[in-house]
């Protein structure tokens, strides 16, 4: 029997031990997709206890504790933070199989030097201990990046930002991780929602153009496209309910931004049309900046209206929405290519049964721009464990170029949240050690390292793009 | 190598025998789902042979054989019982890797004491064991149900059912096992069906309430629910398409319950509206008394005309359909709770790929109701095998709270099945060794014991909220 | 650690190395569904180099180097031969996880004698080894068929097709491989191509039936499959979309006929009504003929449109379409069966999603006709690797008669491909192995090795009625 979570946690081979230990344990953190505050990076937030870094904001944390039927008091009501520590620490106990179960003891291990089991019996002494240790400037925001070995960050903002925390970040020679902003302007897309015009307002004030018609929608973004890059930004990101392909006339598109400029009622086709034109267009301006279009679908959000009204969004009521036709995904694509609008490509989808259908759209759109320039992402947020993520790698070796991979995310809110690239690492190793166990691959670590490596780090730099010398 | 099924089987490692044998044995079974005749259980049935028993109402079983070739004269044909029994002998010998391999050999083990492998070869003596055995008072229903270990059994009842052998059991002081009816309201929402006039006639009929409005209908379910109540019921069941969800005005609602009682054609968005009002409303009356709703979805029903008409419905024509939108699931359930009526819910689809949207679903409308107050049903029908079993609870593990689960039930009927609820412990409890002998959860056989103690039986206890001092 | 691809390549058990060594690897290869070029047996063709060979028409491998980045120049381009080995090799020595590696090095091994690992390293060795090797008379594309112990092949043929090379392949007494075409009538069911008049004016002439109306063609295809009966014929295949159900009048079908003839735009319900009507025909004559009726579905094909405008067809770039309604499918076999029209059929899905729906769709349909009537195809294109074909048999297993499966084929343009069926074989082998070894199945090598053979090789032979006395 395999000791609980000890230093060859998940490595079930002398291979993979290896391959971990000797490859890719050393390899720096890039995490090019997360959703952390930049200004509690660039004021070094300092924690008060364990309940505001691990419960804060943690939605997956909260769901699981509804599961165990706790009262919404001890989740995000008006509880001690300590009694709801408590709560989660009993829930935890119990979380055999769920992914917050080694996420968390990971956290514990790396950052508190706690190697237990977390449960309700020793719950009061691990509060104890985490909130002494937090008390540390080492265990400041900047510390505990440092202290992963991140060199690079990738924060999602909105086209409206000013990015000011993130000039601060870069003006500020104490601190050399780079923290770069990713562009995500899925809110000038959703023309379908209440509020469209006043975030057209906000994008029309801060970008300085008067939007009254697509056209000066296109160009307003363009200039806050300008502005990001010049921030650093090379990677957009992009919430949709599926990959549409719904192709209307120039004419078509500027009638609908009309409509709802005038806030007529949109119609679903309408919505799809606009929103092809829209992505059509962005994914043109990234292709000419060399920018990486991330596009995450496949999720329905906000689905329990009564908690939405009292707590409000990202708080733990989204699901998998499992309408994605994959040829639309694939007729979009191949819009952008005939128009010559295709850029470097991450397709995330929340439905792990999509992973073959993107596996082979992928492979339709390759070429010699990049290797691997389209791209299955990481096993995305609900798939973010162990079996999805070697779901996600199994299929992506079986369709097309995994040692391309550009690995893994955090897609996180949480400093802590780090040792989920070693997660990762460990079933990205244990998985190769199998194969090589098995007969399937050679033993040999000149290339098994190489590929490795890549998975774990190199990769990333290479396809975004990154100047890692800055 | 493992011997064949002996009393290790499907425990690979150490900590799974240990928790099989040291806490899952021992519990009793709660079979809170099935489709016994509890007339059968009444009357206290002894079977002529086992072909009555095996073959009599098996439709898997059927689906077998016309999978070998066999003719339908030895499957529901007049073929006698012995040449039935020989036949499906030579079937089960070549039926590797289908449960009903295992099913069978676990049936020919614990009730009839054969340990050998049932093939052609020595069918005649099989054949001559089962039917000595199956002449002893032991083998009669209720020493079958008895020496299961079976504490409670729910059946499924129509809400025109008299529920007279329900009663007659309660009254009999010598059988302390509680059978109580379920609920199964589909012939008063299917009105889409030819027969609905006549079936909504004898609800009238039994219910007292001449129903001629879409009011009235609820009147009469009203009735019907308190009777069943008044019988011990607490459980509903549902068999559905899919979770849909169409709304509409009352008006519109009485105006399509209208057409339907005048024969009139009911289009398919009417009757999706129809039925969405209905789910809405019987979920309100179940949530009130605390009862369950479950709900069966993904099925299509006899698919094979001719032998419908030949020997109708359940015998072995169904198929999975894998039209299952999860969006229109969550805003139905979301329905529920904006109208304070959402009971506790069972979710079981026919479709595998719906394990994960479904987890993720269950999820958004958790709360201190219950602990997993929404839950995911254990792997249903066509997934009820070692490979559907795992993937229920490794996705269910992934994305929620396995410690909550419910677990195992029949859905059999047939009184030889509550070896399937062994089938299932042995699985979870190989899963759960699988974890801890690869590091992922403490070696802690307090927790992990009570954890799967519960699974095995003490959640559904408490879930269902059944009285077991009776 | 096991070798890297020994003898016991794939097979981790003394179960599962015993079943491939003393029952699997003996028996001859029936390849029912391939894509190579009658002509080049005909003329029985020497290739001058391995990149002729590998790289001439494989677009799996174009697509992998595609995902490498590499330039289209060294694959389908003007690059020399050795030029494209050598970035092959570059790419494949990076293919970890990816069928590729296996197939590419069971070839090597057993029509090479080369063991090794390819890779940049050693492509120049390799080139030397296998063109060498190539000039040599074994290496024939007739002796490459007969030292992979191959007893008969199915080609895939249109209806026009003269069959000139199946005739001289036939009467040539020198080479005792059977070569049978396949009837492929996807030109003629598919009117929504802009070219589908022509394409009926070939049949017109062919068949000598001036084609006017749907009559017409019925008559005209049955001319052809008089003509393909002839040649030995008794397999069918069509590529659809998915298996559809859209009944209409024959009133209704002449009319969509008559527009398409005229050139007029067919709408999408008027495509898929023909479709249902034509496939409906045919499937009624090969019922009457005992032919086998194959649908490959869920694929949507040439998605980059500036690459097809390039290149053409079948050059890697299709991809999984997901929509395959499973009810449509079913309503179809039932049609078919209500017209007592129902041939033997394989059902292929594209998108391994659909194992499930397919498995309890299989069993509707079962009667005495044959054994396993109506199959679910061997894991096909994208899923032809380990975890597809592990998971097409489990499924498979798990809802039907896995031992009355019809097993591999290649559906290859290549003469290297025959140790798909090995690499099948040993997937095969070590699953029973597994099994076996895990107490699930007994260790009775009269009946593994009996499934096994049967899988092979004899249930194909039963199953599409071939006449291997020749």
């Amino acid at each position: 029997m395999k000791a609980f979570m000890d230093e060859d946690f998940l490595l079930q081979t002398e291979v993979a031990k290896k391959l971990y230990h000797d490859y890719a344990a050393k390899m720096p953190v890039l995490d090019y997709h997360c959703h952390i505050n930049p200004r509690e990076i660039a004021e070094d937030r300092q924690f008060e206890n364990i309940t505001q870094v691990w419960l804060g904001g943690d939605h997956y944390k909260w769901r699981f504790m509804r599961s165990c039927g706790v009262d919404e008091k001890y989740i995000t009501g008006d509880a001690s933070d300590k009694e709801k520590f408590m709560k989660w620490a009993e829930c935890l106990g119990k979380a055999i199989g769920n992914p917050l179960y080694h996420w968390s003891h990971l956290e514990l291990q790396r950052y508190f030097g706690f190697n237990g089991a977390l449960s309700r019996k020793n719950a009061e002494e691990v509060w104890n201990l985490c909130n002494e240790k937090l008390t540390q400037p080492s265990m400041s925001a900047r510390n505990i990046i440092k202290q992963s070995n991140v060199t690079l960050i990738c924060t999602t903002d909105d086209p409206v930002d000013s990015l000011e925390w993130h000039k601060k970040i870069a003006e500020d020679d104490s601190f050399d991780v780079a923290v770069l902003p990713a562009w995500r302007p899925d809110k000038a897309m959703n023309l379908e929602k209440p509020d469209y015009t006043d975030y057209i307002s906000k994008l029309s004030s801060v970008s300085g153009v008067a939007i009254k018609t697509f056209e000066d929608l296109k160009k307003a973004l363009v200039i806050r496209i300008e502005f990001f890059a010049s921030m650093g930004c090379c990677v957009s990101d992009h919430a949709l309910e599926y990959v549409m392909y719904e192709p209307a006339t120039d004419a078509q598109i500027e009638a609908i931004f009309a409509k709802a400029m005038a806030k007529e009622t949109i119609t679903r086709q309408e919505e799809m049309q606009f929103k092809t034109a829209f992505m059509t267009f962005v994914s043109g301006e990234y292709n000419k900046r060399n920018w990486v279009l991330q596009l995450h679908y496949g999720c329905k959000r906000d689905n329990n209206k009564p908690m939405f009204a009292k707590i409000g969004p990202d708080t733990g009521y989204d699901c998998i929405n499992n309408y994605a036709p994959s040829a639309q995904t694939a007729d979009f694509l191949n819009h952008l290519i005939e128009k010559d609008s295709l850029p470097k490509t991450i397709l995330y989808s929340l439905n792990p049964n999509d992973n073959q259908a993107i596996g082979t759209i992928l492979g339709c759109f390759q070429n010699s721009d990049a290797v691997a320039k389209i791209q299955q992402g990481s096993a995305w947020w609900f798939n973010d464990h162990k079996t999805g993520m070697q779901e996600q790698m199994i299929s992506l070796a079986n369709l097309g170029n995994l040692s391309g991979f550009v690995g893994m995310l955090t897609d996180s809110r949480s400093f802590l949240s780090y040792t989920r690239h070693e997660y990762f690492r460990r079933i990205l190793c244990n998985l190769f050690g199998n194969w090589v166990e098995n007969g399937e691959f050679p033993e040999d670590y000149d290339i098994l390292g190489e590929i490795v490596q890549n998975i774990s780090y190199n990769n990333a730099v290479n396809y975004f793009g990154f100047d890692m010398l800055k």
